[in-house]
């Protein structure tokens, strides 16, 4: 029996997502593709679109056969907290064969030797990052760099002229990104899965054009605002979601079960004043933007705008809102370090799982060093107090976003499990 | 030069309190009247009607001079706190020589009598109260009894038979407590302050009859939403409050400028999740009402339907009201506490004065003990400590009255005062 692990958002599930998985299974032979995905919110600092349940049936539907929550501190932390905190939970399961995910790159070697590099952190590295801030470049640019200078020592050959075009995309497009920091997370625990990228097909990242392959930003973006105040789906969508997805997020907007803005930006500004000027034990918020986000408190207006306004050179609107989202979620520095002393603490929660998927519920059982929830309400008996801390964490936030769909009385305790 | 002080809420002012200042200058000959108001929340745990800019704006238009905040951890303290920080306030102006309060009863020595006893907690009040309560009586009613044998003590004759009723009656009326909560306060003070009591007239608190003398309750509860869902006022209010008092709170329902109560409901219900289940941090709630709070968290759908599942015999709908305004407001004992021991710290914030009353503020200056905020922005380099955490806390408040009535931007410091 073979597994394949994919991790990711499915904010929404499209067709570059089920081509994904299908790919996955076709590359490696593997008979299960167990999913590890966000919960009720994503790494760029916001609500999903959908609640996870409704987002774990659309995989299940396509191809997925067990899906896993990633909780939330991991799920909304920075491109190496989320790839370490999934690639841990998989890796403890300790049956998983591969890691599948999508890249922009096709050079799995050069994002391996950018790993260790990062990774290895080595004396010369750390100095050249040093002298080129100094020097006046960006932290970012400085780093970019002192990778390309330690590549070069590694091999020469990689530093051909031609090739530094390459090594900048890998360090700057968004799924290489992750590719590399899937990389390091494996190697640094050490893990037995293989990696296997596979190329990204269809419209980039942030492409906003609706063709097959859309990217989720595209078809989020294609969500309008009808005259009577709902929300709808373009026509045009239906062509880049399998049929299933493409049903259950419309049903959402008619039923508008969907993250209601203003209240979002009632929550936050509210959060902020409770706060009184001190946002440092939030994580990834140090003094500097602790100041900039109290004084700029006043002009408040939406969530959207806020971001906007704190955003500069150095801290993209991404950044922002994912820090924003540590505040309103009570994400804090110290419980994240915590995890992180713990190897990333982590639990089995499935959030949905196909009926052909009960052998991989066996072996969980069997091999892994991990423990499952089955029953929610079993979780304080069966959870030491860390990994119980973090579930509890991640349930609160599902409840934040239930607030923000305007449903207060949804608990997950009394839902029914999803089986396909 | 002769002052008297009025404690209010004109939540909304209406033709009742202006009875009661231009009865107090009458009664005691005073040139001016004082208020000292809530301000934007008020002691039965709710949102003030109107800001408390336009509610003192009222009041000078119906003959007070000069209208002060009262902070708003006093505002919605229990009736001693909103008592003792009131009357603290007045006494520490040195120069009040009245303190004017309506009440249902007229016998002030009656109420004299009852303040002593509470002040005093003799041993045998007590151990009389402790008797009554092991015997099964309900705590209201233990201390109600233990009085009444207090004042057997001091004066047989005030115990024959139809004096109990009367007794009753000042312990239970929501007037009469406030009254005799003054006369305590002013008794542990020392004050020089003459109290002078003075029957209320029309209908009591609690009815809800539409006549000249309506109380604010009925004025309150003849609000209507309209087919559109706009708020109105009912025509006959008009007879019940001053035209000025009509016009402007008539103008903020037209404007749309209050309290929104999906707005309540959800910042609550956000707050109650972000406490993880315990609430004993907070004012006036102890373990059993914060274990209550905390199983009850799952039903939530809005504030008042709160209030009515979390209500008991013990517990009335407006103490546990108060206390999730607490919760809400970030309202802690252990500063509660430090406020108390520093004899109710006070400052002096003007929300409203007449052009004529400037000679007042002459005599504030000259022989007060207590700092006068005439900027906001002076505010840090006035106050001490204590009483500049306390400003902020009440200015903390009003921020999140602003954004319940859905302007997030308005900043108190940027507001020109009231001067009529």
């Amino acid at each position: 029996m073979k597994t394949v692990g994919i991790i990711a958002e499915f904010n929404p599930f499209h067709n570059g997502h089920k081509f994904l998985i299908e790919e996955s299974k076709k590359r490696t032979g593997a008979d299960y593709c167990i999913v590890v995905m966000s919960g009720d919110f994503v790494q760029r600092g916001a609500p999903a679109i959908t609640d996870k349940f409704t987002r774990a049936k659309s995989a299940l539907d396509s191809g997925a056969d067990l899906v896993l929550e990633l909780p939330s501190y991991y799920a909304l932390g920075s491109a190496e907290y989320f790839a370490s905190g999934a690639v841990s939970l998989l890796n403890k399961l300790n049956f998983v064969d591969y890691l599948c995910f999508g890249s922009e790159s096709e050079n799995i070697d050069l994002l391996f030797n950018i790993a260790d590099i990062l990774n290895e952190e080595s004396d010369s590295f750390k100095r050249n990052i040093k002298e080129n801030v100094k020097s006046g470049k960006s932290y970012a640019s400085s780093r970019e760099s002192a990778v390309f200078s330690e590549l070069c020592a590694i091999n020469s050959s990689i530093c051909e002229c031609d090739k530094e075009a390459d090594i900048k995309k890998a360090l700057t497009l968004p799924n290489s990104i992750l590719a590399t920091e899937y990389l390091r997370a494996l190697r640094k625990a050490n893990s037995h899965i293989t990696p296997v990228m596979i190329k990204r097909i269809g419209e980039s990242y942030h492409s906003t054009d609706l063709t097959e392959y859309s990217s989720a930003t595209a078809i989020r973006n294609s969500i309008k605002k009808t005259s009577d105040g709902k929300l709808t789906l373009e026509d045009s969508v239906k062509n880049a979601m399998p049929e299933t997805s493409f049903k259950l997020l419309n049903d959402k907007l008619l039923r508008e079960e969907f993250v209601k803005e203003d209240i979002l930006d009632n929550l936050l500004y509210y959060k902020l004043l409770q706060n009184k000027g001190d946002f440092t034990a939030f994580l990834d918020i140090n003094e500097s933007l602790s100041n900039k986000i109290d004084k700029a408190t006043d002009k408040y207006k939406t969530f959207d705008g806020f971001c906007n306004i704190l955003k500069s050179k150095d801290l993209s609107y991404t950044r922002i809102s994912r820090c924003l989202m540590h505040i309103l979620l009570d994400i804090k520095a110290c419980n994240m370090q915590e995890y992180k002393a713990d190897n990333f603490t982590s639990f089995i929660r499935i959030l949905g799982q196909k009926k052909s998927s009960f052998p991989l519920l066996a072996e969980i059982g069997e091999d892994s060093e991990i423990p499952v929830i089955n029953r929610l309400k079993d979780a304080e008996k069966i959870l030491d107090p860390l990994p119980l801390q973090l579930l509890n964490e991640t349930l609160a936030a599902s409840k934040v976003y239930n607030l923000l769909c305007g449903q207060k009385n949804v608990s997950e305790f009394s839902l029914p499990p999803i089986i396909l």
